[in-house]
């Protein structure tokens, strides 16, 4: 074929990769290991290829950009066990596609659509990733009337014409309090997170709903997911009257604090105290006893996420992704109550 | 005054602010605070200000943004205790002054230079924040050509240009070290972490000198920083002839994971094995027993990082930051051997 015709396409055949691991390394874009791009440019030249002007315009419209706003103190990222896992799963798909993402921490909802328009204005993100949802939740028209793209995590409450990532908890949770209850725990308590998030409140209120329908009275803490208040409910559930035989935590840094708690007493656990985490974190199946959970695999949302994100600013089109039920995950710190 | 006179000095002046904050209002960045942002708004309308095209042009010029490659698997991030809170400390700081992060995660050597190349001449980043810094690194003379700034964490050995935040960490080892023979350990273990990193080998060639200058015989177990590896690193430490009394762990997970492996041995802690951590988490204060650690303030390395980095770019100079040496944390972890 005369040079002039040769496209990326067929390079992409001819070296055997993806048009887009050739985009990337013809764009001269990172993220693509030395030896695939070693051998996508032996064969642009073997080709004869040579860039398209037009083509190339079109391409570096892009940003190859993904932004995160978290509206938030910025100290509460460190204690955050989602927040890294996510990462790491957005960066699993960003790293491989040569794309970054631009972080940008805000204190308030003014601040927010500030940098929401200013980074959508300057073309510095091609889209956006929408986390800690809340009820009432003013992104998704703004995000609409900039013009720009975005995906959550989880169904906004008012809709949203941008792909969502969901996983069912409601079950999860069920399953969990069903493991309790066959167990022979009658006192269940749960030690709930921040409320104003969608997911905090949704859990409290599907454990309330479990435990009802098991017949049980539900006692609920409310937290703001910090070990701090975890540490501190649970010292208040022990030195109550009717104290439960088993508590169910927000998350599972609740619940390691927790368990410190129940061990500084001297109670037995699991024995004395079963213990239950929520979204499942690595270092809960190396503590002791090793945390029951559910699973919730933080980087497989990022990954789900970001690669929506990316089919949606490239085709204008993605689909939502029902990532598959919350897991539960029977370790050690769960057991029937002592008599 | 006459209007076309007003600057934003005077603007800052008599709204009470900083310059920074003022020129981020006018220049319509995020990060203000809404009543702040009116006050300046409202000031700068009062004294009639105008903008000044050659000096925001000159502003404009900024990416208002920092960059950090991260060269390594990207699912490591979800289990290095340093990344969120040091991602937290640098964002305290970005979000005040209305910057962004942009982060990135390459897969080699090769990536990581054309990661750093397109960065900074798409002007994308006005600076980078040096993590994970190797024994040889190629890093510094590469920023260097590229005519960027950078700062970096720890010292490279080659010498820098840039900002050096570092943290005097040998101290504390030797107190940690002095700490347990004091308590009467003689045999005392160390599980090292990755000594591809510098703070990795370091660690443990200070661990090495304090154990001899003590007269001790140091025992060492290498490992990749992973709670796997801290956990298998024990198991093999405690089936071992000669079993050590105390384990030095290369970080606070390691070691949790450790106290994990000798609770399920069903040994009792700290009166038969001592632990202890590096790099104090948040999580260390509320495990059983609570860890004893060496704290480390990895946000406080991001806040100091994220500042200099700024002033270096604004100012075109910055000092280097000697943070405050690393403090022993004792706390439950560590107590006299058994005899």
């Amino acid at each position: 074929m005369s040079p002039s015709a040769v496209t990326i396409n067929d390079v992409a055949r001819a070296a055997g990769v993806s048009k887009s691991l050739v985009s990337l390394t013809l764009n001269d874009r990172p993220g693509v290991k030395s030896e695939t791009r070693e051998r996508i440019l032996q064969t642009a030249k073997e080709l004869g290829w040579t860039p398209n002007p037009g083509a190339r315009g079109l391409t570096t419209r892009r940003a190859y950009a993904l932004g995160l706003v978290l509206r938030r103190e910025p100290r509460t990222i460190e204690v955050d066990p989602f927040f890294a896992a996510f990462i790491a799963g957005v960066e699993t798909v960003l790293s491989e596609r040569g794309n970054v993402l631009v972080l940008t921490v805000v204190p308030d909802a003014a601040a927010e659509e500030r940098a929401y328009a200013r980074l959508a204005a300057d073309k510095r993100v091609d889209g956006f990733l929408l986390t800690d949802l809340l009820a009432e939740d003013a992104r998704i028209p703004l995000i609409e009337r900039l013009g720009s793209f975005a995906v959550s995590l989880g169904a906004p409450p008012g809709g949203s014409p941008f792909p969502v990532i969901s996983r069912d908890y409601d079950s999860g949770i069920d399953e969990l309090v069903a493991h309790l209850v066959g167990l022979g725990h009658h006192r269940i308590a749960h030690v709930s997170g921040d409320e104003r998030m969608l997911h905090g409140l949704r859990r409290r209120e599907r454990f309330e709903e479990a435990a009802r329908a098991a017949g049980l009275e539900p006692v609920v803490v409310p937290t703001d997911f910090s070990p701090e208040q975890g540490a501190s409910a649970t010292a208040a559930l022990l030195d109550g009257e009717d104290r439960p035989t088993a508590i169910v935590y927000g998350n599972d840094p609740m619940a390691i604090a927790g368990m410190g708690v129940a061990h500084e007493r001297g109670l037995d656990l699991p024995g004395e105290l079963s213990v239950t985490g929520l979204d499942g974190s690595h270092i809960g199946s190396f503590v002791y006893p090793s945390l029951t959970t559910l699973d919730n695999d933080p980087a497989g949302f990022g990954l789900a996420a970001a690669t929506a994100l990316l089919r949606l600013v490239e085709d204008g089109e993605a689909a939502d992704v029902a990532l598959p039920p919350a897991r539960l995950v029977v370790r050690a710190s769960t057991a029937p109550p002592a008599r």
